[in-house]
Protein backbone atom coordinates (compact mmCIF):
# COMPACT_ATOMS: atom_id res chain seq x y z
CA UNK A 1 0.00 0.00 0.00
CA UNK A 2 1.43 3.45 -1.44
CA UNK A 3 0.65 6.50 0.00
CA UNK A 4 1.09 9.52 -2.45
CA UNK A 5 1.34 13.31 -1.56
CA UNK A 6 2.14 16.23 -3.79
CA UNK A 7 3.86 19.46 -2.88
CA UNK A 8 4.89 22.49 -4.73
CA UNK A 9 8.88 23.34 -4.25
CA UNK A 10 9.27 26.39 -2.07
CA UNK A 11 11.78 29.33 -2.76
CA UNK A 12 13.78 28.93 0.20
CA UNK A 13 13.58 24.75 -0.41
CA UNK A 14 16.14 25.85 -3.65
CA UNK A 15 19.73 26.29 -3.09
CA UNK A 16 21.78 29.11 -4.96
CA UNK A 17 22.30 26.41 -8.18
CA UNK A 18 18.52 27.00 -8.16
CA UNK A 19 17.87 23.34 -7.37
CA UNK A 20 16.12 21.58 -4.17
CA UNK A 21 18.78 21.32 -1.74
CA UNK A 22 19.00 17.47 -0.74
CA UNK A 23 18.71 17.38 3.18
CA UNK A 24 14.69 18.85 2.17
CA UNK A 25 13.79 16.08 0.27
CA UNK A 26 13.66 14.04 3.62
CA UNK A 27 11.05 16.52 4.96
CA UNK A 28 9.05 15.48 1.58
CA UNK A 29 9.44 11.71 2.59
CA UNK A 30 8.53 13.04 5.92
CA UNK A 31 5.30 14.36 4.71
CA UNK A 32 4.41 11.20 2.50
CA UNK A 33 5.18 9.20 5.70
CA UNK A 34 2.95 11.44 7.85
CA UNK A 35 0.03 10.45 5.02
CA UNK A 36 0.45 6.84 5.22
CA UNK A 37 0.27 6.76 8.77
CA UNK A 38 -3.18 8.88 8.49
CA UNK A 39 -4.15 6.48 6.03
CA UNK A 40 -3.64 3.73 8.30
CA UNK A 41 -6.03 4.73 10.54
CA UNK A 42 -4.11 6.41 13.08
CA UNK A 43 -2.27 10.31 12.24
CA UNK A 44 1.18 10.18 13.57
CA UNK A 45 0.03 13.44 15.74
CA UNK A 46 -2.32 10.89 17.71
CA UNK A 47 0.31 8.11 18.32
CA UNK A 48 2.61 11.18 19.78
CA UNK A 49 0.00 12.97 21.78
CA UNK A 50 -2.78 10.00 22.96
CA UNK A 51 -0.69 7.07 22.43
CA UNK A 52 2.83 8.33 23.59
CA UNK A 53 4.19 6.58 20.75
CA UNK A 54 7.07 8.00 18.91
CA UNK A 55 9.29 7.16 15.83
CA UNK A 56 12.45 8.68 15.92
CA UNK A 57 14.38 8.37 12.94
CA UNK A 58 17.17 5.62 13.15
CA UNK A 59 18.69 5.48 9.92
CA UNK A 60 18.02 7.86 6.39
CA UNK A 61 19.20 7.49 3.24
CA UNK A 62 18.46 8.94 -0.40
CA UNK A 63 19.69 8.66 -3.97
CA UNK A 64 19.49 12.15 -5.64
CA UNK A 65 18.81 11.22 -9.65
CA UNK A 66 17.62 14.56 -11.35
CA UNK A 67 17.09 17.67 -9.97
CA UNK A 68 14.11 19.13 -8.56
CA UNK A 69 13.81 23.08 -9.23
CA UNK A 70 12.07 26.03 -7.98
CA UNK A 71 7.70 26.01 -7.80
CA UNK A 72 7.86 22.25 -9.65
CA UNK A 73 5.11 20.57 -8.64
CA UNK A 74 6.62 17.20 -7.06
CA UNK A 75 4.49 13.56 -6.26
CA UNK A 76 6.22 11.67 -3.12
CA UNK A 77 4.76 7.92 -2.45
CA UNK A 78 5.60 6.35 0.33
CA UNK A 79 5.11 2.28 1.64
CA UNK A 80 6.12 0.79 4.46
CA UNK A 81 8.53 -1.97 3.31
CA UNK A 82 9.19 -3.76 6.39
CA UNK A 83 7.96 -3.77 10.46
CA UNK A 84 9.64 -5.54 13.22
CA UNK A 85 8.65 -5.73 16.83
CA UNK A 86 10.00 -2.17 17.47
CA UNK A 87 11.20 -1.33 13.80
CA UNK A 88 9.54 -0.30 10.47
CA UNK A 89 11.34 1.02 7.53
CA UNK A 90 9.36 3.09 4.93
CA UNK A 91 10.79 3.74 0.93
CA UNK A 92 10.05 6.98 -1.21
CA UNK A 93 10.27 7.84 -4.12
CA UNK A 94 9.89 11.37 -5.71
CA UNK A 95 9.07 12.30 -9.29
CA UNK A 96 7.07 15.22 -11.04
CA UNK A 97 3.72 15.79 -11.28
CA UNK A 98 2.73 14.01 -14.12
CA UNK A 99 5.74 12.23 -15.56
CA UNK A 100 5.57 8.81 -13.81
CA UNK A 101 7.89 7.42 -15.93
CA UNK A 102 11.17 9.62 -14.37
CA UNK A 103 12.09 8.90 -10.51
CA UNK A 104 13.69 12.26 -9.67
CA UNK A 105 14.92 10.75 -6.14
CA UNK A 106 14.30 7.51 -4.09
CA UNK A 107 15.67 7.15 -0.20
CA UNK A 108 14.23 5.63 2.73
CA UNK A 109 14.09 5.76 6.70
CA UNK A 110 13.76 3.10 9.26
CA UNK A 111 12.53 4.28 12.40
CA UNK A 112 12.31 2.75 16.30
CA UNK A 113 9.57 2.78 18.65
CA UNK A 114 10.00 4.65 21.89
CA UNK A 115 7.58 5.87 24.43
CA UNK A 116 6.87 8.66 26.14
CA UNK A 117 10.14 8.82 28.10
CA UNK A 118 12.19 7.98 24.80
CA UNK A 119 12.87 4.58 25.27
CA UNK A 120 12.64 2.11 23.18
CA UNK A 121 9.11 0.04 23.82
CA UNK A 122 7.76 -3.39 21.49
CA UNK A 123 5.06 -1.94 19.55
CA UNK A 124 1.29 -1.63 20.91
CA UNK A 125 -0.37 -4.60 19.27
CA UNK A 126 -3.07 -2.84 18.10
CA UNK A 127 -0.93 -0.31 16.37
CA UNK A 128 0.87 -3.42 14.88
CA UNK A 129 -1.60 -4.81 13.08
CA UNK A 130 -3.04 -1.74 11.97
CA UNK A 131 -0.07 -1.14 9.93
CA UNK A 132 0.79 -4.58 8.69
CA UNK A 133 -2.80 -4.81 7.36
CA UNK A 134 -1.92 -1.48 5.68
CA UNK A 135 1.34 -2.96 4.70
CA UNK A 136 -0.31 -6.18 3.33
CA UNK A 137 -3.10 -4.41 1.13
CA UNK A 138 -3.18 -4.22 -2.12
CA UNK B 1 42.73 14.52 6.91
CA UNK B 2 39.54 15.29 9.07
CA UNK B 3 37.89 18.76 9.44
CA UNK B 4 35.76 19.66 12.87
CA UNK B 5 33.10 21.81 12.63
CA UNK B 6 31.33 23.41 15.87
CA UNK B 7 27.90 24.00 16.00
CA UNK B 8 24.90 24.96 18.90
CA UNK B 9 21.76 23.28 18.39
CA UNK B 10 19.35 25.97 17.29
CA UNK B 11 15.86 26.58 18.51
CA UNK B 12 14.08 26.00 15.24
CA UNK B 13 16.44 22.83 14.41
CA UNK B 14 14.75 21.11 17.49
CA UNK B 15 11.44 19.29 17.23
CA UNK B 16 8.24 18.45 18.93
CA UNK B 17 10.15 15.72 20.94
CA UNK B 18 12.84 18.03 21.91
CA UNK B 19 15.40 16.57 19.65
CA UNK B 20 17.34 18.09 16.51
CA UNK B 21 15.14 16.43 13.40
CA UNK B 22 16.99 14.48 11.15
CA UNK B 23 17.17 16.59 8.36
CA UNK B 24 19.18 18.78 10.02
CA UNK B 25 21.94 16.07 10.41
CA UNK B 26 22.60 16.91 6.68
CA UNK B 27 23.55 20.60 6.64
CA UNK B 28 25.79 20.03 9.87
CA UNK B 29 27.38 17.49 7.44
CA UNK B 30 27.85 20.28 4.76
CA UNK B 31 28.85 22.87 7.21
CA UNK B 32 31.71 20.25 7.84
CA UNK B 33 32.80 19.25 4.40
CA UNK B 34 32.46 23.14 3.91
CA UNK B 35 35.29 23.70 6.22
CA UNK B 36 37.11 20.63 4.78
CA UNK B 37 37.04 22.02 1.23
CA UNK B 38 38.34 25.77 2.41
CA UNK B 39 40.99 23.79 4.15
CA UNK B 40 42.16 22.45 1.26
CA UNK B 41 42.49 25.56 -0.01
CA UNK B 42 39.82 26.61 -2.03
CA UNK B 43 36.24 27.28 -0.72
CA UNK B 44 33.34 25.53 -2.17
CA UNK B 45 32.24 29.44 -3.31
CA UNK B 46 35.31 30.12 -4.69
CA UNK B 47 34.92 27.05 -6.67
CA UNK B 48 31.32 27.55 -7.15
CA UNK B 49 32.14 31.22 -8.40
CA UNK B 50 35.11 31.35 -9.86
CA UNK B 51 35.78 27.77 -11.54
CA UNK B 52 32.35 26.94 -12.18
CA UNK B 53 32.36 23.66 -10.47
CA UNK B 54 29.88 22.50 -8.37
CA UNK B 55 29.90 18.69 -6.59
CA UNK B 56 25.95 17.69 -6.30
CA UNK B 57 24.56 15.19 -3.59
CA UNK B 58 24.28 11.96 -5.68
CA UNK B 59 23.71 10.05 -2.43
CA UNK B 60 23.73 10.71 1.26
CA UNK B 61 23.01 8.63 4.47
CA UNK B 62 23.00 8.49 8.17
CA UNK B 63 22.36 6.88 10.80
CA UNK B 64 21.65 7.81 14.15
CA UNK B 65 22.16 6.67 17.61
CA UNK B 66 21.71 9.15 20.02
CA UNK B 67 19.68 12.27 20.04
CA UNK B 68 21.09 16.02 19.62
CA UNK B 69 19.05 18.47 22.08
CA UNK B 70 18.50 21.84 21.88
CA UNK B 71 21.25 24.32 23.04
CA UNK B 72 23.37 21.64 22.94
CA UNK B 73 27.50 22.24 21.52
CA UNK B 74 28.10 19.40 18.63
CA UNK B 75 31.06 19.12 16.26
CA UNK B 76 31.28 17.71 13.10
CA UNK B 77 33.96 15.94 11.57
CA UNK B 78 34.30 15.63 7.63
CA UNK B 79 36.67 13.56 6.16
CA UNK B 80 37.24 12.38 2.19
CA UNK B 81 36.95 9.24 1.62
CA UNK B 82 37.58 8.69 -1.44
CA UNK B 83 37.63 10.75 -4.88
CA UNK B 84 37.53 9.50 -8.29
CA UNK B 85 37.60 11.77 -11.64
CA UNK B 86 34.00 12.70 -11.24
CA UNK B 87 33.08 11.05 -7.42
CA UNK B 88 33.30 12.48 -4.37
CA UNK B 89 32.32 10.90 -0.77
CA UNK B 90 32.97 12.34 2.49
CA UNK B 91 32.32 10.57 5.73
CA UNK B 92 31.13 11.94 8.98
CA UNK B 93 31.00 12.36 13.01
CA UNK B 94 28.63 14.09 14.79
CA UNK B 95 29.81 14.24 18.95
CA UNK B 96 28.86 16.49 21.76
CA UNK B 97 31.68 18.80 22.19
CA UNK B 98 33.89 17.46 24.95
CA UNK B 99 32.51 14.00 24.74
CA UNK B 100 34.91 12.41 22.39
CA UNK B 101 34.08 9.23 23.02
CA UNK B 102 30.28 8.98 22.35
CA UNK B 103 28.95 8.76 18.66
CA UNK B 104 25.75 10.91 18.36
CA UNK B 105 25.60 10.27 14.42
CA UNK B 106 27.27 8.79 11.34
CA UNK B 107 27.01 9.95 7.47
CA UNK B 108 27.90 9.83 3.99
CA UNK B 109 27.86 12.10 1.31
CA UNK B 110 28.86 11.22 -2.89
CA UNK B 111 28.86 14.09 -4.70
CA UNK B 112 28.74 14.09 -8.48
CA UNK B 113 31.12 16.85 -10.24
CA UNK B 114 29.46 19.22 -12.66
CA UNK B 115 29.93 22.52 -14.49
CA UNK B 116 28.35 25.35 -14.79
CA UNK B 117 25.51 23.96 -17.34
CA UNK B 118 24.59 21.35 -14.40
CA UNK B 119 26.45 18.92 -16.44
CA UNK B 120 28.66 15.86 -15.32
CA UNK B 121 32.55 16.85 -16.12
CA UNK B 122 35.68 15.31 -14.84
CA UNK B 123 37.16 17.32 -12.01
CA UNK B 124 39.70 19.30 -12.90
CA UNK B 125 43.29 18.24 -12.66
CA UNK B 126 44.56 21.44 -10.26
CA UNK B 127 41.25 20.83 -8.05
CA UNK B 128 41.79 16.88 -7.65
CA UNK B 129 45.20 16.92 -6.81
CA UNK B 130 44.55 19.35 -4.21
CA UNK B 131 41.43 17.22 -2.62
CA UNK B 132 43.85 14.17 -3.17
CA UNK B 133 46.96 15.56 -1.19
CA UNK B 134 44.50 17.11 1.67
CA UNK B 135 42.88 13.24 1.91
CA UNK B 136 46.54 11.81 2.02
CA UNK B 137 47.51 13.82 4.47
CA UNK B 138 47.71 12.90 8.26
CA UNK C 1 -7.93 40.56 -5.04
CA UNK C 2 -7.01 38.31 -2.33
CA UNK C 3 -5.35 34.68 -3.09
CA UNK C 4 -5.74 32.00 -1.17
CA UNK C 5 -3.08 28.90 -0.63
CA UNK C 6 -3.40 25.95 2.33
CA UNK C 7 -0.80 24.12 3.98
CA UNK C 8 -0.27 21.25 6.57
CA UNK C 9 1.83 22.44 9.57
CA UNK C 10 5.09 20.21 8.90
CA UNK C 11 6.82 18.29 11.60
CA UNK C 12 10.23 20.22 11.24
CA UNK C 13 8.18 23.59 11.06
CA UNK C 14 6.92 23.13 15.01
CA UNK C 15 9.25 23.58 18.04
CA UNK C 16 9.95 22.13 21.03
CA UNK C 17 6.86 23.93 22.48
CA UNK C 18 4.58 22.03 20.46
CA UNK C 19 3.67 25.21 18.32
CA UNK C 20 5.10 26.55 14.92
CA UNK C 21 8.28 28.48 14.90
CA UNK C 22 7.68 32.06 14.05
CA UNK C 23 10.35 32.58 11.22
CA UNK C 24 8.20 29.60 9.20
CA UNK C 25 5.13 32.41 8.91
CA UNK C 26 7.38 34.53 6.60
CA UNK C 27 7.96 31.11 4.22
CA UNK C 28 3.99 30.48 4.19
CA UNK C 29 3.62 34.52 3.15
CA UNK C 30 5.58 34.02 0.75
CA UNK C 31 3.59 30.62 -0.59
CA UNK C 32 0.35 32.79 -0.81
CA UNK C 33 2.46 35.96 -2.46
CA UNK C 34 3.75 33.51 -4.87
CA UNK C 35 0.31 32.41 -5.67
CA UNK C 36 -0.97 35.70 -5.86
CA UNK C 37 1.21 36.70 -8.56
CA UNK C 38 0.68 33.45 -10.58
CA UNK C 39 -3.25 34.58 -10.57
CA UNK C 40 -1.92 37.96 -11.78
CA UNK C 41 -0.73 36.14 -14.87
CA UNK C 42 3.38 35.68 -14.32
CA UNK C 43 4.85 33.07 -11.58
CA UNK C 44 7.63 34.30 -9.76
CA UNK C 45 9.70 31.94 -11.44
CA UNK C 46 8.80 33.28 -15.10
CA UNK C 47 9.65 37.33 -13.76
CA UNK C 48 13.17 35.90 -11.96
CA UNK C 49 13.91 33.71 -15.03
CA UNK C 50 12.35 35.26 -18.36
CA UNK C 51 11.95 38.73 -17.10
CA UNK C 52 15.19 39.04 -15.37
CA UNK C 53 12.69 40.95 -12.42
CA UNK C 54 13.07 39.91 -8.66
CA UNK C 55 11.33 41.55 -5.81
CA UNK C 56 13.46 40.76 -2.46
CA UNK C 57 12.13 41.59 0.86
CA UNK C 58 13.06 44.87 2.05
CA UNK C 59 10.70 44.97 4.71
CA UNK C 60 9.00 42.74 6.85
CA UNK C 61 6.89 42.32 9.82
CA UNK C 62 4.32 39.60 11.76
CA UNK C 63 1.52 39.89 14.03
CA UNK C 64 1.24 36.21 16.62
CA UNK C 65 -1.98 35.84 17.94
CA UNK C 66 -2.86 31.89 18.34
CA UNK C 67 -0.41 29.42 18.00
CA UNK C 68 -0.65 26.90 14.80
CA UNK C 69 0.55 23.53 15.88
CA UNK C 70 1.76 20.11 14.04
CA UNK C 71 -0.42 18.28 11.30
CA UNK C 72 -3.11 21.57 11.10
CA UNK C 73 -4.26 22.45 7.87
CA UNK C 74 -3.85 26.32 7.35
CA UNK C 75 -5.19 28.90 5.11
CA UNK C 76 -2.92 32.10 4.53
CA UNK C 77 -4.58 34.74 2.21
CA UNK C 78 -2.06 37.43 0.04
CA UNK C 79 -3.29 40.83 -1.15
CA UNK C 80 -1.45 43.19 -2.80
CA UNK C 81 -1.79 46.33 -0.60
CA UNK C 82 -0.32 48.95 -2.35
CA UNK C 83 2.20 49.31 -5.49
CA UNK C 84 4.38 52.36 -6.82
CA UNK C 85 7.28 52.30 -9.23
CA UNK C 86 9.80 50.31 -7.46
CA UNK C 87 7.81 49.07 -4.61
CA UNK C 88 5.48 46.81 -4.00
CA UNK C 89 3.78 45.85 -0.11
CA UNK C 90 1.66 42.68 0.55
CA UNK C 91 -0.19 41.86 3.29
CA UNK C 92 -1.36 38.71 4.88
CA UNK C 93 -3.79 37.05 7.13
CA UNK C 94 -3.42 33.66 8.62
CA UNK C 95 -6.14 31.10 9.91
CA UNK C 96 -7.28 27.49 10.37
CA UNK C 97 -8.84 25.93 7.61
CA UNK C 98 -12.76 25.96 8.50
CA UNK C 99 -12.00 28.97 11.10
CA UNK C 100 -12.46 32.03 9.18
CA UNK C 101 -13.36 34.29 12.00
CA UNK C 102 -10.39 33.85 14.09
CA UNK C 103 -7.19 35.28 12.98
CA UNK C 104 -3.67 33.26 13.93
CA UNK C 105 -1.41 35.74 12.34
CA UNK C 106 -1.10 38.66 9.85
CA UNK C 107 1.85 40.25 8.30
CA UNK C 108 2.73 42.14 5.57
CA UNK C 109 6.30 42.44 3.26
CA UNK C 110 6.93 45.29 1.60
CA UNK C 111 9.55 44.75 -1.61
CA UNK C 112 11.98 46.83 -4.16
CA UNK C 113 12.46 45.90 -7.84
CA UNK C 114 15.48 44.86 -9.18
CA UNK C 115 17.36 43.65 -12.30
CA UNK C 116 19.39 40.94 -13.07
CA UNK C 117 22.22 42.44 -11.36
CA UNK C 118 20.54 43.34 -8.42
CA UNK C 119 20.49 47.32 -8.64
CA UNK C 120 16.86 48.79 -8.35
CA UNK C 121 15.00 49.20 -11.53
CA UNK C 122 11.44 50.67 -12.42
CA UNK C 123 8.83 48.35 -13.02
CA UNK C 124 8.44 47.34 -16.32
CA UNK C 125 5.31 48.58 -17.48
CA UNK C 126 3.52 45.41 -18.60
CA UNK C 127 4.15 43.96 -14.98
CA UNK C 128 2.76 47.08 -13.28
CA UNK C 129 -0.69 47.22 -15.10
CA UNK C 130 -1.31 43.59 -14.97
CA UNK C 131 -0.49 43.57 -10.97
CA UNK C 132 -2.43 47.13 -10.26
CA UNK C 133 -5.65 44.81 -12.18
CA UNK C 134 -5.62 42.61 -9.86
CA UNK C 135 -5.29 44.59 -7.14
CA UNK C 136 -8.40 46.42 -8.52
CA UNK C 137 -10.48 43.80 -9.26
CA UNK C 138 -13.17 42.96 -6.98
CA UNK D 1 24.10 45.57 27.35
CA UNK D 2 24.57 44.12 24.22
CA UNK D 3 25.46 40.93 23.13
CA UNK D 4 27.20 39.50 20.09
CA UNK D 5 26.86 36.31 18.19
CA UNK D 6 29.03 35.66 14.89
CA UNK D 7 27.76 33.05 12.55
CA UNK D 8 28.89 32.19 8.65
CA UNK D 9 26.13 31.74 5.99
CA UNK D 10 24.89 28.27 5.14
CA UNK D 11 24.28 27.08 1.71
CA UNK D 12 20.81 26.39 2.52
CA UNK D 13 19.99 29.85 3.72
CA UNK D 14 20.59 31.43 0.69
CA UNK D 15 17.91 31.48 -2.06
CA UNK D 16 18.35 31.24 -5.96
CA UNK D 17 19.17 34.72 -6.38
CA UNK D 18 22.36 33.84 -3.93
CA UNK D 19 21.18 35.62 -0.97
CA UNK D 20 20.33 34.86 2.30
CA UNK D 21 16.54 33.75 2.78
CA UNK D 22 15.27 37.00 4.60
CA UNK D 23 12.84 34.26 7.08
CA UNK D 24 16.59 32.99 8.27
CA UNK D 25 17.07 36.54 9.84
CA UNK D 26 14.69 36.01 12.29
CA UNK D 27 16.30 32.25 12.74
CA UNK D 28 19.70 34.71 13.72
CA UNK D 29 17.81 37.53 15.53
CA UNK D 30 16.85 34.28 17.95
CA UNK D 31 20.35 33.28 18.04
CA UNK D 32 21.83 36.49 19.37
CA UNK D 33 18.95 36.48 21.95
CA UNK D 34 20.05 33.03 23.52
CA UNK D 35 23.07 34.53 23.62
CA UNK D 36 21.38 37.56 25.51
CA UNK D 37 19.79 35.58 27.66
CA UNK D 38 22.51 33.31 28.79
CA UNK D 39 25.00 36.15 29.44
CA UNK D 40 21.94 37.52 31.32
CA UNK D 41 22.61 34.25 33.84
CA UNK D 42 19.97 31.72 32.53
CA UNK D 43 19.43 30.45 29.78
CA UNK D 44 16.30 30.07 27.56
CA UNK D 45 16.75 26.52 28.03
CA UNK D 46 16.73 26.69 31.51
CA UNK D 47 13.94 28.59 31.34
CA UNK D 48 11.84 26.78 29.82
CA UNK D 49 13.28 23.21 31.06
CA UNK D 50 13.40 24.20 34.39
CA UNK D 51 11.51 27.51 35.38
CA UNK D 52 8.47 26.23 33.25
CA UNK D 53 8.72 30.09 31.45
CA UNK D 54 8.67 30.63 27.65
CA UNK D 55 9.09 33.97 25.67
CA UNK D 56 6.83 33.36 22.20
CA UNK D 57 7.04 35.91 20.44
CA UNK D 58 4.18 37.98 19.49
CA UNK D 59 5.47 40.86 17.19
CA UNK D 60 8.57 40.50 14.92
CA UNK D 61 9.34 42.58 11.97
CA UNK D 62 12.83 43.22 9.94
CA UNK D 63 13.96 45.80 8.05
CA UNK D 64 16.92 44.82 4.82
CA UNK D 65 19.19 46.91 3.81
CA UNK D 66 21.55 44.97 2.38
CA UNK D 67 22.08 41.33 1.42
CA UNK D 68 24.21 38.65 3.26
CA UNK D 69 25.73 36.18 0.82
CA UNK D 70 26.33 32.58 1.25
CA UNK D 71 29.81 31.88 3.56
CA UNK D 72 30.03 35.13 4.57
CA UNK D 73 30.51 35.97 8.13
CA UNK D 74 28.15 38.04 9.90
CA UNK D 75 27.50 39.67 13.42
CA UNK D 76 24.23 39.90 15.33
CA UNK D 77 23.79 42.13 18.30
CA UNK D 78 21.03 41.63 20.18
CA UNK D 79 19.64 44.54 23.20
CA UNK D 80 16.97 44.18 25.28
CA UNK D 81 14.78 47.25 24.32
CA UNK D 82 12.20 47.12 26.98
CA UNK D 83 10.50 45.11 29.82
CA UNK D 84 7.27 45.11 31.25
CA UNK D 85 5.43 43.23 33.60
CA UNK D 86 4.26 40.32 31.23
CA UNK D 87 6.13 41.94 27.71
CA UNK D 88 9.99 42.58 26.82
CA UNK D 89 10.83 43.84 23.51
CA UNK D 90 14.51 42.77 22.07
CA UNK D 91 15.75 44.34 19.27
CA UNK D 92 18.79 43.48 16.92
CA UNK D 93 21.21 44.29 14.29
CA UNK D 94 22.88 42.34 11.61
CA UNK D 95 26.78 43.18 10.67
CA UNK D 96 29.35 41.27 7.80
CA UNK D 97 32.20 40.70 10.13
CA UNK D 98 34.91 43.43 10.21
CA UNK D 99 32.47 45.89 8.94
CA UNK D 100 31.01 47.74 11.55
CA UNK D 101 29.60 50.63 9.95
CA UNK D 102 27.07 49.16 7.34
CA UNK D 103 23.73 47.66 8.77
CA UNK D 104 22.76 44.56 6.93
CA UNK D 105 19.72 44.62 8.60
CA UNK D 106 17.64 45.81 11.82
CA UNK D 107 14.50 43.71 14.00
CA UNK D 108 12.79 43.57 16.42
CA UNK D 109 10.76 41.10 18.52
CA UNK D 110 7.51 41.22 20.84
CA UNK D 111 7.59 38.51 23.43
CA UNK D 112 4.78 37.25 25.87
CA UNK D 113 5.55 35.27 29.19
CA UNK D 114 3.73 32.04 29.47
CA UNK D 115 3.71 29.05 31.66
CA UNK D 116 4.28 25.62 31.16
CA UNK D 117 0.26 25.61 29.97
CA UNK D 118 0.59 28.35 27.48
CA UNK D 119 -1.32 30.55 29.38
CA UNK D 120 -0.02 34.27 30.21
CA UNK D 121 1.76 35.06 33.09
CA UNK D 122 3.16 37.82 35.62
CA UNK D 123 7.50 37.20 34.25
CA UNK D 124 8.73 35.76 37.98
CA UNK D 125 10.28 38.34 40.31
CA UNK D 126 14.18 36.97 39.95
CA UNK D 127 13.80 36.36 36.09
CA UNK D 128 12.26 40.52 35.99
CA UNK D 129 15.39 41.25 37.98
CA UNK D 130 17.77 39.52 36.57
CA UNK D 131 16.89 41.13 33.15
CA UNK D 132 16.70 44.61 34.12
CA UNK D 133 19.93 44.74 35.60
CA UNK D 134 21.20 42.99 32.00
CA UNK D 135 19.34 45.73 30.27
CA UNK D 136 20.31 48.68 32.50
CA UNK D 137 24.24 47.37 32.57
CA UNK D 138 27.01 49.65 30.94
Amino acid sequence: MTSHTTLRVRYPEVDRMGVAYHAHYFVWFEMARTEWMREAGRSYRELEDEDGVAFPVVRAGARYRASARYDERLEVTAKLESIGGSRIRFEYELRRLGEPDRLLATGFTEHATVGRDGRPIRMPDGLYRRLSEKEMAT
